[in-house]
């Protein structure tokens, strides 16, 4: 099967980490694809950031119903466009956010979301009510850094997430780490052994269950919320998204 | 004061209805610059019309604080983007759904909102619940006809409205009727006639709150959640959206 | 347009500030008509208290429809008496707490509540819950000083709300801040530059919210909750209350 | 043991009624003193009724605290003044609405209440919420008659309430049935050989509730919410309210 | 009257102290019968013991049932099985955990439990949001202790509820504290002199509370969730189950 | 890998169905181990059947640690024993109804559960409740077939499905249905087809959920709640259940 996990930014070395990190959940036989769409910003550390990122991450939903993918993953812990992008194609789409809450709840009774900068809590405190994963999301933990900050210097990454982990653990008493950034998941397993609880990093979390679901047969529901979108005219720079499939 | 009414979708047709109901409903001394976007949609039924009209919005906000604007108004029922706009601007933004629902609750116990398509009752839930008005919203009633079919045939349009509004009040037992989408600002008086309950549209209810908010000199709380967003590349299509005022 | 401000208790000094602020935040053509009632405590400060200042405000509210009164403000930050209220009159009728809610949740994402006495967290709680506002509100802060205390030493006042406003700000992350007594009104505009972020006297805010309610001609909705109160008879000191409008 | 029921109406039949189903359910040794108000409503069926009625139940605490009185009932199913009652007295204060939800709670896993005329659906939604039993109330059901209505014609009374009671149980699934209104205390024996599920009573339930309470040794935490109020001046009619006994 | 308190455990020293505590509740004339179940985990402190003690808590409820027991209490604070002990009786079944919380809520605003082991900590807070008491119960507290060594060192076991009491009293401003565990209830009443703020033990309170609804004859509804179990065979173990009284 | 798919009831006709289903779904490399316990009842429908049964589950999770089992899946729609389950092994453990409602969340807007006899609402809305899937099911409709019927007259149990789904698309406007038995499994995929939306069976959700968990190494976090159960003395029937591995 073919899985297209799309990076909502446009910073190509993150992608290559995702890309990374997909492939080596991936099941043999299970090709991914791993992309950055060709427009929006180098990262997403804002509603601004997130929305501007969306057009590009729908553009690739397009196009990848054309390539054959079978399922889509959005790595970026927002889940940006995913409702869109679910009404846009048949084929299952996994936002890692949600894919991680879900997977944790599985396996631990409440746990922490480690993130970038403080601005995003509140992005992520709607997103975990919005999934009804309020009484498993024991904090919510920040740090000073941006998205690019942890591409530049891994080294200082990783010691500030397992310092904000090691706090989530102790002083929030979470007994799992959800790591709320597409960029961290090559710390996970670090993470996991200095932190001595689950690690849980979404992009292979969304890889598995695009597995799991792909496996099943089974797609959207294209009855009422998720049916494709009605064809209408677009103008100025969005005019090529009139163009949808359905 | 200077209000600028973004109509999100790019129906300029739309947009003059909504300028009027601006209006009508704005005091001697405020001007009110009733914009469509210059790239989206021509109508919002969908999450993926909602988010590909959002980038417009935001360009429409940008420009906004360079033209000296005291307080925006998103009109769409969705409020596509608000909070991204709170970002880019220390100007208030306000959105109509908003506006409408904390308005109807000073006057009335229960109330329900009429709207257009059956797909958008899923997106209006969500919307209800972040806004915490759960407990208010006593029922979304959908009609048949799509944000045009309203423009096209506004004696339709008058009809299905005041059918599902009776239906709200007499099945529901709402105490108020909020019009779910900002084409139907014309329609407010002759349903409140009809139906004999408040019927509150949010465009002149976000008008005034947004004079109120001016009168007073408040302003966006810059501090965390709507800070501007950081500076940084965009690329493609996107690239015009690095240019952010702060 | 004519407001009348009501001081749900009957300590005309305090009564005195609420009429500035009124004033100072109306615009030219609305009269301020602030008023305390004829019986009641001298501050409110438990149930207790609220509970015997609600017959005060519903007699300044019947006396309001006989002078012509366009909208009514309470002017306590528990809004006491407003359902009754609103059942009362077919005018609008705001409370200051609600009021600073819904135009706080309109330009900042988190905010704090700082108010008196500690014993007061609780009725603070349930208002906010009522209101669907436990999302917003991030922490309630009270201090050791009653409502005279900051009427008879306002330095000592000052000092206590900047003080707790503060901790809101940076140890529960508070991006607004809102003033939990109608007495604090003064303190508003020092308090903002102090602590650098929006500080919202509810006063001001219902004055504002009154001005468009009445400007857009909406009432409260007599359907069902808020129907007049049947006619019947009241004995003892509450006989006056069985003369209704309506 | 001394027990005072309230009934804060001062329709005295009704009272004489409230009496005979305490006097029926308390134990031997339990004396029970059932009152109305000396001021008030001669029925309880708005805010506005609500809200006049609590001045008179409070000065049945303050005068039941020199009377030995061990607990007391507020026996209007709004429990009026509960938590200013509360703060008035260390004796334990029961409202029958909550007490009526405990005992239902323990006994049947969902449930409805039928009560007086549409308007009071709202107050009774805030108040279950409140009490954190909107999971276990499945339905509110009204009748057109009003409280003295029941009163009046009991035949009439026990028809409506056999049939909102059936519509509870077979429509919307109801296990048992809460009477909404002290009033109804004499239907409830002919209404669950009707039904044949539980009916209960708040009224008998509060009077066993606070037997038990009071047999533990049990009274009201003064720490905080419901310290005794502070002493302050009240003037106007309510200038008696200024003497508490604390 | 007859009421049966089953301690979940087998314990029996443990069942001793329930039994005196339960007896000095009781009023004269009520027979307390306390046990211990056949079969089950000596002390219950993970779900693990928790529905392992399930199967011995039933059998004691069909024993009663011949037994002429008039009402059950389940004497655990995580309520085993309470749900299952109503199908299968028509007598009232009362848990200790929601006995005390509806109590406490008739006498403080907010409380703390303070329990044992803290992996009880996410068992309390289901049983807690279970019972729509989320909003009343201010923190939970546990313990370094189990609930044997309650039981082996009482000094011990009075010195660390004293302590955390404190906290819960002092820090979280908790207005009365709820004992989570049936083996505390000889703590009671010298922890509410040393905190000086009420202390519930839930074993007395649903001994009160059985008595009180015996009174009344209320019994359990059998309408639907609580109807007797359909009968079928059981195997193994389990073979026994199969006897259903009905 | 080993996946040891545990049927909570003892009827071993419904194994092999769910045997069946669990294998289609299974990958090449994945053995499937399906039991029933060797206690416990024939079918679960009512709290105690599921407490019953729970200890034959448990008993199949210790022996299954020592078969060297990879996750097990507890196949009843109560998930009954999850908890308990989860901390007697460092294996993962899933239940059918957690992993239908976080699969169908990923596919679906809102959706139904369609399940057996009436009395299994109250817990199966408990159930959803404790997922926080609260805002995602939209009715849970239930049948007048017990689990036996639906084994024994299959097409019955066919038409009856077809008729709650049908109702349940078209009146409660779900956009995908939900199994709420075990022994569903086989209606499935013709009831999609017949509806025309999603359908979604727990076990095979389940099941590649689980293949998805041990693809990548995750286990149960054993921090706190999850820990392994305390050492200690069982008596009686429940000897055996002292010996836990750790």
């Amino acid at each position: 099967m073919k899985i297209k996990v799309i990076n909502p930014n446009t910073t190509w070395e993150m992608t290559k980490g995702i890309e990374h990190a997909a492939k080596s959940a991936a099941r043999q036989g299970t090709e991914i694809l791993a992309v950055s769409p060709e427009m929006g910003p180098v990262s997403i550390e804002s509603y601004y950031d997130e929305y501007l990122a969306i057009p590009g991450v729908l553009e690739e939903i397009r196009k990848g119903d054309r390539e054959g993918v079978d399922a889509y993953v959005i790595a970026c812990y927002g889940d940006p466009g995913l409702h869109a992008a679910r009404e846009l194609t048949h084929a299952p789409v996994i936002g890692i956010a949600e894919a991680s809450m879900y997977m944790a709840s599985m396996l631990a009774a409440r746990f922490s979301i480690v993130t970038v900068l403080p601005r995003i809590k509140t992005m992520l405190e709607e997103l975990v009510a919005g999934y009804g994963m309020g009484h498993r999301v024991i904090s919510i933990r920040t740090t000073p850094l941006s998205v690019l900050d942890f591409e530049k210097d891994p080294a200082k990454g990783m010691e500030v997430l397992a310092q904000e982990g090691r706090r989530a653990v102790e002083e929030d008493h979470a007994e799992a780490i959800l790591l709320g950034c597409a960029g961290m998941a090559e710390f996970a397993d670090r993470l996991e052994q200095e932190l001595q609880v689950p690690v849980f990093d979404g992009v292979v979390a969304a890889v598995k269950f695009a597995e799991a679901v792909v496996d099943l047969g089974k797609t959207t529901s294209k009855l009422k919320t998720y049916k494709y979108p009605e064809k209408k005219k677009f103008i100025g720079a969005m005019s090529p998204f009139a163009d949808i499939n359905s």
